[in-house]
């Protein structure tokens, strides 16, 4: 029996992985950004009320380390950097229009 | 500019709720013991490691008010309480499962 109950819990550790990599407070709104089309942090920020750099640079950091974004530094003055979506960034965007359409459904039901 | 800014964060909107309303610690594994057939918060404690029974309570009331779960009350004695899955919670399994296959890219990905 607890092998069975740990088989299940095992069962819900990709998507516990899923989940927490997306739950920084501004992970999903700059996935967003970057899947319309922006690139520069400072374009972030304006899109992203209330973020602050610091915290913005941070979650940059923890999503380029878990393989969602690419960073490309220019060797420029000033200094440019851009980000882009991974193929798994890509792939967390279908996930996350799926997610969207959930909670359509949720609003609609809390409306009637 | 702000005009359109606002309809960017509109857009969001949806999913935020979404990520919202399963964001409680419990709400995603008690989601999918459901979805595996279990039905009384006694399983449950012991599906999910952990948890304690005050929290789960406060989480099953949540969900049932965002109108995941529904709860049914059982006349017996001893008394009985069961919850299923509602056609939104069960729409929320399928975005689940999305996310659940994102997560064994994640974690490939970070074996390579």
């Amino acid at each position: 029996m607890e092998i069975k109950e740990r088989a299940e819990e095992n069962k819900i550790c990709p998507l516990e992985i899923a989940v927490n990599s997306i739950s920084g407070k501004w992970k999903i709104p700059i996935v967003w950004q970057i899947n319309e089309g922006k690139k520069r942090p400072s374009e972030f920020l304006r899109g992203i009320a209330k973020v602050d750099r610091r915290v913005l640079n941070q979650q940059l950091k923890e999503m380029e380390q878990d393989g969602i974004l690419t960073k490309e530094s220019f060797n420029e003055l000033p200094p440019r950097v851009e980000y882009s979506l991974t193929e798994i960034g890509k792939k967390l965007v279908e996930a996350l229009w799926l997610l969207n359409d959930w909670g359509k459904l949720l609003i609609e039901n809390k409306k009637v």
